[in-house]
């Protein structure tokens, strides 16, 4: 099992649903992505937090495996999210952004991180993204996330630090406003040609494709009766996804190996959304998780 | 191999997309459905054409083993819709409705209908739907596609005549709009509580859903590189759907048919949507179906 170093977010989030509110909760992509990533292998949190983040959070992550050493506590408030979803989930209209700690947040690498061989860039500034990614050079399977702030305002530096990557990971609104391509087929044909040979396409409740350059894999959505928040999706995703391939020790994965990741990435994304914020990610059971893989093969197979 | 009769338009079509348009080309939902569900079973077909109507395309349905007894040739001038779709393909915009001669259409069922075990209540007016089904007494399974227009202006009748039929099958944003309800598995739930086990619902590129008492398949949409045109896709994948079924002969189809019936829909429609009008539903071999059907399970297995 091999360990992976992910650099996001630590944050709170103040959400409203059709399906309710709620103020000031856990959030953040570095968050989701590790509690999620966890149920599978170790994770390196890289990330800042002010001094008003609650130190309880911060150990119950480290009793999950969660190391927490290039998490550093600056003075000042936690970056704080506001966001509003209509009754579709798939766009958020922010609300407020206070950036506070997160403002001047420049990543810092601890030795200790040196050997892991997975990386996920979590959705920040891509030179920040570029910065880990330079000090951690022993990596070998390197998967970034991003959003449509970054690829209206800074669509240079994205592509320059996704020449560096493996692996996409993306919504799907944001790969056609990405590459200016509405077909989807064609838009990760772009990707690829800018260098990750991996292309991951999240596509909400509808479900997530894997694009490489021999094949597609497409994997439909859980139908859900019950979501109530997408906050966090993508990256318990992500997590799923990495926290997988890592769990194999596959810095090249195969075939199967590819799909099954895309299939726990789904399973973790399905179970967030079915409450706000990070709470369904607080108190799964790897027996939950595998019951879900198994729901999905029922749900596709057609044999 | 079952039979099935097939109650719905023979139509031109004027269609705009963003990668091209075309003018008077044969459409209609009974055109559609026939030359999809040829490829798998006979078709007896229930419908009326103007004097308008090019008798070569009549020679050519008839040359397929689709039953034109039913279909009568009126004075006047054949179904004309002209709409236009934007580049998400998803739901066109009608630029222009001329009934003519379906204006009063009345569907008259010919004796030598009768004995076929499957019906298909194409989309029409629900009080014709309701006396084609109540002219074939003996029909085992029967399915009613429908369209926004009828959920607006005759829901009650639409609903007296879902109560009377096995299997609806409808696109997503229908579904919400006949159930009010946004969520897809309580829509569903509706939707069965009114009268059919089966609901299917087709979701464009994402693909379709079947729900049934107990449990619920779903196939993701194959990724295509080049769409042109989605009209009569609906009517393909219930062709297709219908179809295999009926070349099973099973009126009460097992999950593993249900579930095949679903994927052979799906590769009928990816075909359709690859040119304009019925181009491609003109020109197929089985031996092209059945590849296609070979890559959704390439596309879709994680084992």
């Amino acid at each position: 099992m091999s360990s992976i170093v992910a650099v996001g977010s630590l944050a709170f989030d103040s959400i409203e649903t059709p399906f309710g509110s709620v103020g000031k909760i856990l959030g953040g992509s570095a968050n989701h992505f590790s509690l999620s990533a966890s149920y599978f292998s170790p994770v390196k949190c890289i990330s800042v937090v002010g001094e008003d983040y609650p130190k309880e959070h911060l150990d119950y992550l480290k009793s999950k495996n969660i190391d927490l050493s290039g998490v550093s506590v600056s003075k000042g408030k936690t970056f704080h999210w506001s966001g509003r979803y209509g009754y579709d989930l798939h766009e958020a209209t922010t609300l407020d952004t206070q950036l506070n700690v997160f403002e001047h947040f420049s990543p810092e690498v601890p030795s200790s991180y040196q050997d892991s061989p997975f990386l996920f860039l979590g959705n920040i500034l891509p030179s920040l993204q570029e910065k880990v990614l330079k000090n951690l050079p022993k990596t070998r399977f390197i998967a970034l996330d991003t959003m449509n702030f970054w690829i209206q305002s800074q669509k240079e530096a994205l592509i320059q630090v996704l020449n560096k990557v493996h692996c996409l990971i993306i919504n799907e609104a944001e790969l056609r406003q990405l590459t200016q391509s509405h077909n989807v087929v064609k838009a990760a044909e772009i990707v690829r040609s800018w260098g990750p040979h991996l292309v991951v396409v999240k596509r909400g409740e509808y479900g997530a494709l894997l694009f490489n350059q021999t094949e597609t894999f497409s994997l439909p959505g859980l139908p859900l009766s019950e979501v109530k928040d997408p906050t966090g999706a993508g990256d318990s995703f992500a997590g799923g996804f990495l926290g997988y391939l890592a769990s194999c020790g596959q810095t090249s994965p195969d075939k199967k190996t590819l799909r099954q990741a895309v299939v726990y990435g789904s399973v973790m994304a399905s179970f967030i959304v079915e409450d706000f914020g990070c709470n369904q990610l607080l108190r799964l059971s790897k027996d939950q998780i595998d019951k879900r893989f198994q729901h999905f093969r029922e749900l596709t197979s057609f044999n």
